[in-house]
């Protein structure tokens, strides 16, 4: 199976992963777009010639959006509908001719957030990261709370603070812990200025309010991938997160990738999850490899400091969502959930820079960096088996760290 | 200032008061309409023939919406011209035989929920309510955590579950606490099921990622107040909220009016805070009075079983928009934050079930409730003191409990 696109098939976004996004052109209107090689494919304008698009008014309609959360709203076999008809029309040379353009460089267009966030649940699902965070914090305790190993961890972010790859991310200014001398909290841009590596998970189909979804079901509501910075504060993270959790210590900013790789593409990377004990309850049962093989960097002014590897996730993503709904909440289009920090059992595979310079203590890197500097640039990578045989890449998330205003 | 809108002067939804919510007829589109006595006022309909409606093309587009977000997002000085035009048209005798068509009887309507929520956050701003759960939760221990009277204590909930009175409630399932012989978690049906009678500040307008809202713009943003039910589920809340806070225990459903009360219906309303000690970090500093007087009544079938003083609120909605956005975090139009529960010094001033009864061992009301069982219904109720000298109500809140499902 190969692609009539230059340079597709040699390239990390071949016929095999056909991640979307939404592109704009020449300061036009934003449309949905899907990546092949070091092109983006006009989805709707491709759809809507009649280029075999089985199902393709309807398609072409969705496409024809500055969001994907039209299409996403359409469901599992629509999804599925469309990328079979992408893999015709970008792989069959005699699409070439109409096709060819309506492909856009990559390099040549904006990208923007690729879908309207609707709400953005954060996880905690790594026990190596949960680990070390309970050791440095709590060093005379249990690492682990008594409840971490009987449920994924979670709590809500903020949605409308969620930026696409390549917006700059201002230092917070907050409060901070007061000194030992029992005066006023601290007050100022934040010193301990931090990242976590992780994964968030899409949600196209929507679900009832008093119903849960099962584990079984997580493929028919889950669309695809994105990689996900979720900036930390840890200072005013520290001083703010008993008894209510994480609120301004993360609120400012969470980036990710322009494109959303959809499940399909991920078929080849799924793995056994590496173990769980006790067993969980039966809600949150999996069947078969419920976890990912996808190997993350995480890239600090174009040096890589660190190898997560997501397939050592204690949680996997069925579970995340079965636990969330289980309550009775209800997923709308556009619902982000994340997997909370990835790390693996080495140092050079912790996916935060409290983890790897261990609370500020051992810097880490040819810049001996503890917590981030201003004009840092962070660069997540990510990458997995494709269904041919060769890797995939997941879009990358980058960030930029301006001064405090 | 009086209308002529028959009754409207004797009720508690006069002239003074005139909120916002969205109503249909006869299964027709959802559209803004404005409450006057025992009608709604399809505001769209009246702006639009003309009736001395300055801006009236503005406002009558704005209007024909099924969610009050297009005229949120219009901004302060519209929303004061709404208002004088609002009691021109239904102070004015003049106007009311053009008028009168579009006046249709609240009891005849559907009422939808008034706006799309963006993001939701609730505060934890009442120093009675924390002071008693601290006491009931950490008996050993001091009962307001280190930062809670330097900050306004917050986190993210669900914006997708909120829903508008009159919608039941199905009772959620979930994990609770192990029994003491360390076996698995307790799972089913919440056995601990519970309310917290609080207010909800709708924004209007937005603000821009990288910057923060002083105290002092806080009417510039905040466009009114509704009454809010964060219903809760204590034994899921109590295992699952340490380290990162509530999430199962809320986010099943939080209940809103209706009807949203403009902050100008609330001006003979403010008064000074309680008194702060330690005095906040400047940027939380307010002047004036930056308190609500507003009277709270908790009904549990027909039996009002709690009289919550807003007026004794430690932090003030001001401060809780500054705080925030103090990190840079942006508003969107839609974005919903909450008081937290409000309870005053008094045992039959307590805004939770969890208080009333405390903690499950002192059943209250002629009915010895301790937790809420199905088929209960519990309204909120509100009111304050209106410009014109007399009462205004803001609308309640009311929702039944259905069996787990």
């Amino acid at each position: 199976m190969t692609s009539w696109v230059p340079g597709a098939d040699a390239s990390l976004f071949g016929l095999d992963n056909l991640p979307y996004g939404v592109f704009s052109r020449d300061g036009g209107e934003p449309r949905v777009g899907v990546r092949i090689g070091d092109f983006v494919m006009d989805a709707s304008a491709v759809a809507a010639y009649g280029g075999d698009p089985r199902d393709g008014p309807h398609l072409a309609a969705a496409w024809d959006h500055p969001s994907l959360n039209a299409f996403l709203a359409l469901g599992r076999p629509a999804w599925d509908t469309a990328r079979d008809w992408l893999v015709e029309v970008l792989g069959n040379e005699v699409h070439a001719e109409r096709t060819a353009p309506h492909l856009h460089r990559v390099a040549e267009v904006s990208l923007h957030l690729p879908f309207q966030v609707a709400d953005y649940v954060d996880f905690y699902c790594s026990l190596q990261h949960a680990t070390n965070v309970g050791r440095m914090f709590r060093p005379d305790g249990d690492a682990l709370t008594p409840n971490w190993r009987h449920l994924p961890i979670g709590y809500h972010g903020r949605a409308g603070t969620v930026v696409v790859s390549g917006t700059d991310v201002r230092r917070p200014t907050g409060q901070g812990r007061p000194g030992s001398d029992g005066g006023p909290p601290a007050f100022g841009p934040s010193r301990r200025l931090d990242i976590e590596a992780e994964l968030g998970f899409v949600v196209g189909t929507p679900s009832t309010q008093g119903t849960s979804v099962s584990t079984g079901a997580y493929a028919d509501h889950v669309f695809g991938v994105t990689p996900l910075n979720d900036w930390s504060a840890r200072d005013i993270q520290a001083w703010e997160y008993v008894p209510l959790g994480p609120f301004l210590g993360k609120s400012f900013a969470t980036s990710i990738s322009p494109w959303v790789t959809p499940l399909a593409a991920l078929d080849a990377a799924r793995v056994p999850l590496p173990g769980q004990d006790p067993e969980p309850l039966p809600y949150l049962g999996v069947d078969g490899p419920a976890g990912y093989d996808i190997d993350v960097q995480i890239v600090l002014n174009g040096e890589v400091v660190s190898r997560p590897p997501y397939a050592a996730m204690y949680w996997s993503p069925a579970q995340m969502l079965a636990h969330l709904t289980i309550n009775g909440a209800s997923l709308r289009t556009g619902d982000l959930y994340a997997s909370g920090t990835i790390s693996g059992d080495e140092r050079e595979q912790r996916g935060s820079f409290l983890e790897l310079s261990w609370g500020g203590t051992q810097p880490f890197g040819s810049e001996g960096r503890t917590f981030l500097e201003d004009g840092d640039e962070v660069v997540l990578r990510a990458t997995a088996a494709g269904v041919l045989g060769g890797r995939i890449a997941l879009g990358e998330v980058a960030g930029k760290i301006l001064p405090a205003g």
